[in-house]
């Protein structure tokens, strides 16, 4: 519908931008919303954008007006007649519509979507929308890359000029803190590994939570270019960099309904490494009933898909999928963690040999996808930038980067912390470990807010136990959180002890 | 995950409800909106069910506020330890996630959704989430009644004794005001009919609008009850009746991506006859180029699932299903289509045939469909109520009732607008009159808000014009709507002539 208007002169000015004034109700019922962009037309040669306003007091129903942006600089006069084009709707509300109908999307069309919610265009009910859209017809490969190169596209870069490697793990698994080990490890060897993580949601602690521990991790970018560029590697939380906001978008219209495709996973994690410029990635994607992939049937498909996605941009990727029956490590919780990632490098004699295993097969894996060594060699490459305490001066030069205390020794990270000790009721064969019950009973004892609170295992699965064994130590920050956490540990049982 | 707390005592009264106060950031860790209700458990026995607050001030982390309602009815005592069910997630929002997967959703489920979009319990995204959901699988017929019977249910009604006919005329078609000729036809042979109408969205006017220059609209349930147990018939605006509340909220979320999927039509229409208590409905679904519906062969499925789903309410459903090359009657915009309406009433003889025609064809089919006479006889009855003037007394009553003046003459109701008259360029027949042109011309003419405003037809398609004859006459209220219109109809031809 043409729609045309009077023109009425304004004696205001936005300080640049060209702002166009419409009566409420008939804005209203074009479906015109305040801030939207129309084309305003007067002749062929004379249209101009403006954004809309909307008043009722300033103009008359049959009236538009005009800031003097618009009429000073296109010599328009009150009276002039001008038409409106109401129905020039963005390009990513059609994209959407075809989605929503089925339809495969091309490049520009994803663009069009990921560009308008990274600049807050389409507004809530446009992206859930979107996101709804997906399960109406699955993402092909295509659209899979599509998205996550438009996510990569709409945020800020890394742009570095060395050739980069990285690691990521899937989380679901209490404890499982290998990053803080592989990237010391691989960057001792003069490889350049700049890794953003994420802090917990509702688990007791993500790498950013732990690392938070040691130093500061919210550097703006141009402070992680400069450490990587004088020693290759940092550990920062990727939510103080600004790479694919849309993603954090989509996550929030997803919550409500707790949706998580493992497609939107793979964008996700994909999009911040096309951003971080990555050419060599090893995913840590551990599955079982309690992490995020339930079986090996369904982490061997999500990784095809990682592996394919990730070819489009030139990024090799291997997927290391390791089943996950309990915590790695003995720690969880941010101080406890930090604790057992440092007697690690630090190779203290109570140092938890899992999480040492674990991190030197990944950084391993990765040398050997990164061409670094041949295949079956990297493993005692990174074994030995471990043992020679290399990794650990590496860790010392990135946690003096991001402006922690690079003296820091293992033992002196949890000091200070309230401490209870559960003790085994009978004798037997510890049969299981409840990580779900681990994670709920860190989180009544205050973790993540309260960096020392959390659960020290001293048993694993399979290990035999005496009446009266020391199990596993609680520790909290006050008296009233230890109180919630015991009433939490009583509820269930972290260990299960059998025949 | 199961979480505990220690309770505090606040000196605060919500003067009923029972409110927690949990500390901001534990709300969002757990997913919990201020607004939400949880469960509070403090043994087996003792349990309720508050609502939440946040509060970075009345509580610390580990700690939940009680309002006086919770701790002084409960004997609850500072430092006692309650466990907060976070998890327990409204039913609905299940059901939503169950039809985002693709599975169909039984009586409950909906009616979950669809009450708690009433109330206002599921918020925009999750309506939106809803709403797109119906895209993944199309409803079953056994689901498009749920859905219509859940939305009836949610709203009021009208819970009249007598046995009741209605008539819904489906939009699109300019100048089409059948209901307002039907509605008095039908009341004067004693049928009880209360009709409730919409008014103009993007369009010129309508029935609502049109029916406004005679009368109130917007009265309120009880009036409307107490109309039609005195004279069996109103004629009045829906939106002024909370009937079916869902629809309009749903209407909101779709109306960014102009999804309206002619399903989401039925429920909208059918929810709110189930509501009135209609007993005998006969719809109006035109077709064609520029109305809602375009083509008989998508018409006839809409009507088969309008009959379908109106049988399992016991409602006998007729639709008619009728071509539409130009505006019904000769007027567009809400007094010339009164004025049409008032001739074709009081027998002017100036009264457009073709809307007396429809009229009467509709009505006497809707007497018919109710069993009030054999088939075929129908149109006669209603012929005759038109001549005798007894329609035209019973649209007296419905005015008088209404609150407007049933002496109005229908050369009366457009007096006081400025005209235009528009001629033929040269002679020939009319082999087009353009609907959405003649929309445009009537919002540029100030349709539907200023009343006397939009177009008069003189000529139909098929006739023989000469050089120089009126084809149709703008009207507006003020001299610059009338330029503004004149613009919007010297840009397209209303009217086509050709050989």
């Amino acid at each position: 519908m043409r729609l045309f208007y009077k023109c009425k002169k304004l004696d205001f000015s936005s300080g640049g931008e060209s702002i166009v004034v419409l009566r409420e109700q008939e804005a209203e019922n074009q479906g015109i919303n305040p801030g939207d962009r129309v084309v305003l037309k007067w002749s062929k040669n004379k249209t101009i954008i403006a954004t809309v306003e909307v008043s009722d007091n300033k103009v008359d129903y049959g009236e538009v007006g005009l800031f003097e942006e618009i009429w000073k600089k296109n010599q328009i006069d009150s009276e002039d007649i001008v038409e409106i084009m109401f129905y020039s709707r963005p390009e990513s509300i059609k994209a959407i519509n075809k989605k929503m109908l089925g339809k495969k999307l091309n490049y520009e069309e994803i663009y069009s979507i990921i560009s308008d919610i990274s600049t807050g265009k389409l507004g809530t009910i446009e992206t859930t929308y979107y996101v709804a859209s997906s399960f109406i017809k699955p993402y092909s490969l295509d659209e899979l890359y599509f998205v996550t190169k438009s996510m990569a596209e709409c945020g800020e870069k890394l742009n570095l000029k060395e050739r980069v490697v990285d690691k990521h793990s899937i989380g679901g698994v209490p404890g499982n803190r290998t990053t803080m080990i592989v990237v010391p490890i691989i960057a001792s060897l003069g490889l350049s590994i700049p890794k953003t993580s994420s802090r917990a949601i509702t688990s007791p602690s993500g790498t950013a939570d732990t690392m938070e521990v040691l130093a500061p991790v919210d550097l703006p970018v141009a402070k992680i270019k400069k450490i990587i560029g004088q020693i290759g590697a940092c550990i920062v939380w990727g939510g103080a960099v600004s790479m694919a906001p849309a993603d954090d978008i989509i996550i929030k219209v997803s919550k409500p309904l707790s949706l998580e495709p493992y497609d939107k996973m793979i964008i996700s994690i994909l999009a911040k490494k096309v951003a971080m410029g990555v050419d060599f990635l090893m995913i840590d994607l551990p599955y079982g009933p309690t992490a995020k992939v339930h079986s090996l049937k369904t982490a061997k498909q999500i990784a095809k898909k990682f592996v394919a996605v990730g070819k489009r941009f030139k990024i090799k990727v291997a997927v290391e999928m390791i089943e996950a029956k309990q915590p790695v490590g003995a720690g969880v919780g941010p101080a406890l963690e930090a604790r057992d990632v440092l007697r690690v490098l630090q190779q203290h004699k109570l140092r938890p040999k899992d999480l040492e295993k674990k991190s030197i097969y990944l950084a391993g894996k990765l040398l050997e996808l990164k061409g670094f060594c041949p295949k079956g060699k990297g493993q005692k490459i990174a074994e030995k930038q471990l043992k020679s305490l290399a990794a650990w001066q590496k860790m010392q030069e990135i946690i003096k980067a991001q402006g922690g205390n690079p003296r820091i020794k293992a033992d002196e990270v949890a000091l200070g912390a309230l401490n209870y000790e559960m003790h085994a009721k009978k004798a037997g064969r510890v049969v299981a470990i409840d990580n779900k019950v681990i994670e709920e009973v860190c989180v009544n004892l205050g973790a993540p807010r309260e960096k020392l609170a959390g659960i020290h295992m001293h048993c694993r699965v399979g290990d035999q136990v005496t009446k009266g064994q020391k199990l596993y130590t609680l520790y909290a920050q006050t008296d009233g959180r230890l109180q919630l956490g015991l009433i939490a540990a009583r509820n269930k049982a972290v260990v299960r002890i059998g025949r």
